[in-house]
């Protein structure tokens, strides 16, 4: 069978392959029709080279042309939504609808457009004015953008149309997609209408280029090559980790979303008042998608008491009651069986699930673990082993001190969910407790699970290693997201005829906020 | 003789010693009479230990509270002026004025001052907020900050009072300066003034702390240390490499202002029109300071021909006429013979100068290198090796072309200068050489040398690696050298009585700037 073309330099041409792969169905576990490549290191040197000439090319076009390939983009996208739908569906199981057409796509066309408005306006770019001594700066691109994409989101993270392309793109930088192998035709069609947009807005032609699938050398060798400005990332903390070392040693910014268990407290008056809602949102957030979010609940911690003990076995039911999905892949089945069975052996109690269910496709039963604090304290490290899929674990703590005590041995986490009494009851326990969780997590919420990440100016998609690479950074949230693929540059004495629009005199929009002379304005500057 | 007591936990206690130092004066190259510990890693241990617990403190104080400990600090040491000044002065040989005490210092002071109402304003922290979803973040303190000062400004560049200090406790972090070894009375006096500071406003007493000095591997432990939050560090690319490794491995932020060659470009126009100017420029920006700032230039481009060689002529004549200034150290010497020396050997010409002043102290000839574009184009690597001091190299192009080619081959920059005809004899050229340029530096000056950093809040002293360790951020430039020493921080449906002031509905301050539904304000949040 012929391999499927990689997109290279303007061109979809043959792949320089060291290997092929499938896709499989993970509902029926059968392999679909295509084969795809396994690029060598000749298709990312001929990625590297385009993309650095483009990215000179790039910084010559108007940013309202960069802004219209992300709304053309957008178009075609919602122009093909049913064959995309329909084939992320068959590559990932994830339901056809709402999730993948109703949820997922619009979320990535809505990426898109706001990136474009985004670009437009230039406020992300934080345009700072003296006008005295006529200094001026803003971020600017930085060069050829390598994104990975997850497993999970091949939608709304893919590297050729998710979060972190819309962010690059719009950042003025050409973007090299590695597409996930476990959606290689998802991205085959994303990559096409990407391409198209291309063409439609006369954008250099390698302003999106993408490969299926590379070694790993190659991708160590790709984060760290002289030609490349910066990398995101978001997939498991192995490959992650491994892509930061090779990117740091080469001194190449790398933004990384790894894993996190996303820690959710659930304190006594809460439980009193609505032990039902708070089991149901529970069990919403662990098995939504199977568990294959980056924020699920992956750990919920309670003092222990009777009303924990019901609650233990409310979850239960429900996880009981819930019909199994399919895991995204033979791989994901594989891990979490793998952290499940790492975390009993550390002492956690199945209190229900705990095994691959044998049959079509890839499948675990809805695992619910527990364990209690002390158990917890003596092994903290493997006890925070991420079980990526529909598993959780509960800490039931011997009381509000040594939930503290937990909390402090809590790895850096994407996220952390406090839910307490709407009366007051807990609010002593709570000042106590959100104090040192607020250190050791990128978003902090009350009386809600962490699943569903806003799109939005304020969202933190981020936060202390190891659930991110750096934690002054968010993937998720616009205009925020896009400063991770910029440098600052700053033009000292630099005659006026010559700065970019964003620093000239005039507002280049009449309404981008710009710093000038310490006062946030979308005025131009006096002459 | 008894050792220098090191501050530590609130103390100014004996050190737990590996071994001991004196200062020297460059002057003369006698010691100086104290002598100073080197701390072992116990002090280390005890300094992270303190800072971790004051972290906590710190983040109960008001913001109030910290700026009026930056702006007492910033009077102690005007109090305390005449005596900083001169042991700098005895410490370092610069003049104690007015390099030390009518610019150095009065910077020192006005950054803490700046720092403190930057604090006290918080716009700083980006704070932004979505109404509708009760989606709020902001950049927040992060936790201990280690840092680690140069030899070249005792006072302005301080680990214990200097930009990142200032940055970082205005971030509302404790700090643990590292003294450079060759000024620890300099410092030792300005830790005892943060220290008398620190009791005045009653902050946690471990909100300084300061070490002289620490082994190397204790360094490396010290920046990938559970405990410490980020880094700042400005000196050598061999030290400052070394603690990145360390700290990158450990997931740690570190920011790093390492080497830069600060090239200078001049166009034919412009020699033309001013070549007596720009020659005094040239030489005032390469000998001031003995040419030991980090933005010194140290690379001069030009195309040849008549003018130019007239331009050299006139540059050796400068260089001759000025008088040598004492150097910083015995090392810094010994390390710009070796430079010179490497670009020699690797065909750089010696205009005039090239060898050590044999004499009282540690000085070394002024000295001006010349080299053509081929030479320099046949080993572009060797002959971008930084010559920290009174020394700088004149590449010699044969034409613009080929000086472009040559800017293609420069590594990462804090600054690049471009001279050219005020009548647009050079704007080709321009155009040309500024897109190529622009991308390798963080600082692009037109008409100007690149000495002098103006405190600014449009300033960006950083650029790409290896100049820094990381393109985004800047040392110096307040309010976005706060940003370094932070995190950023999302509330997601939390409580209004449990929201940080910045995120509160009613504006703290009145007059700080917030990101509020897409638009910055100074006003409250419509209830």
């Amino acid at each position: 069978m012929a391999l499927q073309n990689v997109l290279i330099d303007g061109n979809w041409r043959e792949a320089r392959a060291t290997g092929s792969f499938q896709s499989i169905n993970p509902a029926t576990g059968t392999a679909l029709a295509d084969e795809y490549p396994i690029s060598s290191w000749g298709d990312c040197e001929a990625a590297l080279d385009a993309a650095a000439e483009a990215a000179v090319l790039l910084g010559q076009v108007p940013t309202e042309r960069v802004a219209k390939f992300l709304n053309r983009f957008a178009d075609r996208i919602e122009g093909r939504a049913t064959e995309i739908a329909e084939t992320a569906h068959a590559e990932t199981a994830l339901a056809k609808s709402p999730r993948l057409s109703r949820i997922e796509l619009p979320r990535t066309t809505g990426q898109l457009r706001q990136a474009a408005k985004a670009a437009i306006e230039g406020s992300w770019a934080l345009p700072t004015i003296d006008s005295k001594l006529n200094l001026r700066s803003c971020h600017s691109a930085l060069g050829p953008v390598c994104i990975f994409g997850p497993n999970n989101f091949p939608l709304a993270y893919n590297g050729i149309c998710g979060g972190d392309f819309a962010a690059a793109i719009a950042a003025g930088n050409p973007v090299i997609a590695k597409g996930h192998p476990s959606h290689p035709g998802t991205t085959r069609l994303l990559a096409e209408e990407a391409f198209a947009a291309v063409g439609e807005t006369a954008l250099p032609s390698a302003t999106v280029q993408m490969i299926y699938h590379i070694g790993r050398e190659d991708g160590l060798r790709l984060v760290s090559d002289p030609r490349i400005g910066a990398t995101g990332f978001t997939g498991s903390r192995a490959a992650g980790l491994a892509l930061k070392t090779a990117a740091d040693a080469a001194g190449k910014p790398i933004y990384l979303e790894m894993s996190s268990l996303n820690p959710v407290v659930v304190l006594p008056g809460a439980l009193r008042e609505r032990i039902e809602k708070i089991a149901d949102e529970y069990t919403d957030s662990c098995l939504a998608g199977s568990g294959q979010f980056c924020t699920k609940p992956g750990l919920l911690l309670l003092p222990g008491g009777e009303v924990s003990e019901r609650f233990v076995m409310q979850v239960r039911q429900r996880f009981a009651d819930r019909p199994v999905a399919p895991l995204l892949s033979p791989t994901v089945q594989k891990s979490l069986d793998a952290s499940v069975k790492k975390l009993t052996a550390a002492g956690a109690k199945v209190v229900i699930g705990g095994d691959v269910v044998v049959g079509d496709g890839f499948r675990y039963s809805n695992t619910l673990l527990r364990i209690d604090g002390a158990a917890f304290l003596a092994n903290p490290e493997i006890l925070q082993t991420e079980a990526f899929g529909n598993a959780s674990m509960i800490i039931v703590a011997h009381d509000v001190a040594q939930l503290a005590e937990i909390v402090t041995k809590l790895e850096g986490q994407l996220t952390g969910s406090i839910y307490s009494s709407t009366v007051g009851d807990d609010d002593k326990s709570y000042a106590q407790l959100s104090s040192i969780l607020r250190q050791r997590v990128g978003r902090l919420l009350n009386d809600k699970m962490p699943t569903g990440v806003a799109v939005n100016p304020a969202m933190n998609h981020g936060g202390p290693y190891p659930a991110a690479g750096h934690p002054g950074f968010t993937a998720v949230g616009i205009p925020a997201s896009l400063r991770r693929f910029s440098q600052l540059e700053c033009y000292d004495n630099v005659r006026k005829n010559r700065l970019p629009p964003l620093l000239a005199d005039r507002n280049p929009t009449g309404k981008t906020w710009r710093l000038i002379d310490g006062e946030w304005s979308v005025a131009d500057l006096k002459a």
